[in-house]
């Protein structure tokens, strides 16, 4: 057995016991340190920056040579990816650790949604007769016979009935999903049913614990997806199953299971509801995380022509998914998807904005990695799914960072640049929201032409403030924009960082405008565009409008709808017709593959500029 | 870790390296060498006697000491149960050993059946199209799109699907039962399907392979009940799960799923048939070995008022039950059960027998340690079981055998004694048809007089050989009538012997008198009695009506009908409509409970009694 040393990570002061030898990122997943790491471990988004304390690591790799200088070497900056443990060692983080709890519940939900409550759960209050020589019917028929024949039982539950039927005396409450029966109770439970819905996000999982009997959410919690250690998202995720071909996808479906089961336990300590009660959960997620949570390869969605390995929806007991906290034979639903890159995530938005039956011609998007898209028309829905690359989520963004404490969120700017920052603490990056602020302002103001280049002080609009001029910055290499300098640090956007989100906003705007195409439908005819997701939450229409990532339309016809993937996960959980109605959309909706689309391309091309169309 | 040491089992020269201090009868198990330890361990039924030959054990017992004389035990003469190994080991074991091969194919079956072969595996060769970019339909969902939208994956399946398809370009055979896909093959497989009957008994199981394609059996094999070293009958393993209530169940289960294995396994190696093509099984056996298969605890059946833990069919996959084997996803069915002491393996012979449509009134009996009795008249069927003891399948007969090579089977007396033994080999015991054979010939003879008691050589009709007579020997405790003398030994029969039969011939015959009398029926009133089970097939209905086992009906009306249990599960493997009626008929049955009957008391005693009435 490999000698054991002890790594302990400040400043959370977190401490794992490891074999010597074991990477250090390894060491920090075990010790439950959360890193963002973007690239999947390769060592070249730089985001798992720490600083060695005390103890000695493997030598200085490559990657670090080129991201650090000789000098922060010598001051101990290391990557966490690229160091191997020799022996006791403590560990300073620098990078943004991802808090544990990053959910932001749903707001400015445009949809006041009623629907009735009709679970397929039902409890049942039974008082059987006592065996006797003259009643000898076995102890499962005993209370299957009370029920329709074609009820089965889950065999777990069927080696606790005969003893759990003598403790009861015979008082006992069935529970049954569908056709099984799931659970036994003693005494009259019937009051107490619950269910959980869970979000699968590629960074976060959220749930949502809903009393069953009135269709109320009393608690919603999330964790970070634990599979972010391989990759930060969903394609680093399909490399690292397929660079891992023995265990990869195995652990990457333990990860996402294990991060389901730390949601449960949050929503059961939170409101005090026993595991026992909870007796169905419904998931949605994109595609590639409803396929790594049933451990089926993801590869076919890698490359063209972008095959999953299934779409409908599955069904079964939680402990074929390997969940440990809730009893085995808790039934699951996970929604069916559409297609590669537009998951059950969607089903859910089209659920919750019940976009398929609105009256007259809505755009619906979820804009995160991939900017999933849906427009109704009439009869007619279209789904595209498009690279928005990871801007809007401020990663790679040089000082991106998502909406946590000490990210700038909002940004003015008139005769010096004003900031809102999550916390209200100092600036220590910036958020995808703050960034299309950013760029949607000094574009307004000059300081960036249409093209993206931010100009030279002395090119800007002479009526533009020293102030801001001031803070425009050339190098060599690269230009930025200064938004906030303080004593240690400043914080800036780059040219590089304009180009990314250029990439980012021309891939959803040629994708919008080509579902438009497909349905010859212009700017002036939609009624609305519907913005889902935590990214819907924080943008401001005059921005999004600014840097051209929606057609024109006026302000208010821009509404974002909270998280409406959720919401959606939660209808499915209370009802089984919109359950039916998730399950039936996949066959009702046209999905365009643009990625090998030649109009695509165009119009992606030219969305990259700024210049208005 | 424990040090190992090793045992070797003579004479099959089988060893075992085992922990020091393990008991003798676990290393046997270990070994693989099977043991009839009747009395499950306890020391007291002295069926696992052996010799030490070489090395050192635990202390002599006192169980060992009540059983050995002082010279024995010098001799080196054990209870394996009773010793626990010190060092290196040599044993030889004196017991019979149980064969690893005892099942005997049905023969005699009354029936020639007929019924349509109506599976409900059904295969579909596929030649689906290839994916596209225009034509992006998920692997599993292009499968299923073939069937109705109803059916569901298997989720070990659904993992291999992806690579699967485009392995086989395509073109692939799918597997459906019910509504559940299984399997998917590569290429056109239709033509291969198969599945398997099991018939689990308390000592041996027996499979039967069948082609469900024309319905033949084309291979049977069998195997000692691996639970059988936790004693020999239902009660023995009933206690062992109590006495043992942490894991003693668990390893039952475990011990019942290994001897399944072990008969696969022969099942396939004599066919060539590959495990991926068997596709169902079917399972029948007593209501224990049913309850102890599905890890339900048979406690409720030890006491009145006999409650099993469920009675009606269960179905699901193999590797719910722990198979290890065939394919996880091969479904199975295990039939359903009447009573506590009415299993599926009577509803198997029902079924195989058709006794619930036959014309007329009939019997039907299947007589192991329990005889399962059935009575149909009319629309009426009755069904009890009753306590029939070891003595018919030759245990605790002092020198009691299975009807295995060196068994007496059929025992002739006229001037001499003339034997019938298995194998034709020097006689080593006797089995149950050759003590029925044996004390009906005693009786007709009058060396047996009808209250059971061997009369003295003086007291015997004075027509009686000398050669017989001689054969009479008295003990101050015991008398016994010498079948065999060889060499080495003797087999013989004892008044203990006698009783043993009479306590179980008593409690069929008592039980057969009930029902009947339940439906006021009398002897000459029976069209004839069915008699299943390997019992059936050795014994000579003049011995049967001899020691008064059945009412007084003409011979030729006593039908051995083989293995009609293993021909119910066979006929519930191959066809839908026979599973129906199997499920159906444990409602028909009116099952009449012998336990606590005063009646059946007055019968039993007065049916002990070898005096015709």
């Amino acid at each position: 057995m490999a000698d054991l040393v002890t790594v302990t990570f400040l400043p959370t002061d977190k401490q794992i016991r490891i074999p010597i030898g074991m990477s250090l990122l390894e060491a920090a997943n075990e010790a439950g340190v959360q890193i963002n790491a973007v690239c999947g471990g390769k060592g070249s988004c730089g985001k798992c920056r720490a600083k060695l304390l005390k103890g000695s690591l493997s030598e200085v790799s490559s990657a670090e040579k080129r991201l650090f200088s000789r000098q922060q070497l010598q001051e101990g900056l290391i990557l966490l990816c690229q160091r191997n443990v020799l022996e006791d060692t403590e560990i300073e983080n620098l990078a943004n650790l991802l808090p544990n709890e990053t959910y932001t519940p749903a707001k400015g939900n445009l949809l006041d949604l009623t629907f009735e409550v009709d679970t397929p759960v039902s409890k049942t209050f039974h008082q059987l007769t006592v065996p006797s020589i003259e009643d000898q019917v076995a102890d499962l028929d005993r209370v299957l016979n009370e029920h329709s024949s074609l009820i089965k039982v889950d065999f777990e539950l069927l080696k606790e009935i005969p003893s759990l039927l003598r403790k009861a005396n015979y008082r006992v409450t069935s529970v049954v999903v569908n056709n099984d029966l799931i659970a036994l109770e003693e005494g009259d439970t019937t009051v107490e049913l619950y269910g959980i819905a869970f979000d699968i996000g590629t960074t976060s999982v959220a749930g949502y614990l809903v009393n069953m009997i009135d269709g109320k959410v009393i608690a919603s919690a999330s964790a970070t997806n634990r599979q972010g250690i391989h990759g930060a998202d969903v394609i680093s995720r399909i490399a690292y199953t397929n660079e891992n071909k023995e265990g990869g996808l195995t652990r990457l479906q333990k990860l996402v299971v294990e991060t389901l089961d730390e949601v449960v336990v949050k929503l059961l300590q939170r409101t005090g509801v026993s595991k026992e009660r909870v007796y169905t959960i419904t998931l949605i997620g994109n595609t590639v995380m409803s396929h790594l949570l049933m451990g089926v390869s993801p590869i076919g969605m890698a490359t063209a022509p972008f095959i999953p390995g299934f779409a409908r929806s599955l069904s079964g007991c939680v402990r074929d998914l390997g969940l440990k906290i809730l009893v085995g034979s808790t039934r699951f639903v996970l929604l069916p998807n559409i297609a590669g890159y537009v998951g059950s995530d969607t089903v859910g938005v089209i659920l919750a904005t019940q976009l398929d039956r609105l009256a007259g011609t809505w755009l619906a998007v979820d804009i995160g990695t991939n900017g999933e898209i849906a427009l109704a028309s009439g009869s007619r829905l279209l789904t595209c799914s498009t690279a928005a690359g990871p801007a809007f989520e401020g990663a790679c963004i040089s000082q991106g960072m998502r909406a946590e404490p000490g990210a700038i969120v909002k940004v003015d700017i008139d005769e010096d640049v004003h900031l809102e920052v999550v916390g209200n603490v100092e600036p220590l990056g910036i958020c995808g929201s703050g960034l299309i602020d950013a760029v949607a302002e000094l574009l307004r103001l000059g300081v960036i032409r249409s093209n993206g280049r931010i100009r030279n002080p002395e090119e800007c609009p002479v009526q533009l403030s020293d102030a801001v001029k001031n803070r425009i910055r050339r190098t060599e290499r690269n230009s930025k924009f200064v938004l906030y300098t303080g004593q240690q640090h400043e914080v800036a956007i780059t040219q590089k960082d304009i180009s990314e989100l250029q990439l980012g906003k021309g891939a959803v705007r040629a994708g919008i405008e080509l579902l438009m195409k497909e349905l010859d439908i212009e700017a002036h005819q939609l009624d609305g565009i519907l913005v889902a997701g935590a990214f819907g939450s924080n943008l401001r229409p005059e921005s999004v409008r600014g840097i051209g990532l929606f057609p024109s339309i006026e302000l208010n016809r821009i509404k974002p709808v909270g998280n409406a993937a959720g919401t959606g996960a939660i209808m499915a959980l209370l009802s089984k017709k919109q359950l039916q109605a998730a399950n039936d959309l996949p066959k009702r909706v046209e999905h365009v593959e643009l990625s090998l689309n030649k109009g695509f391309s165009q119009s992606f091309a030219k969305a990259i500029s700024f210049q208005e169309r």
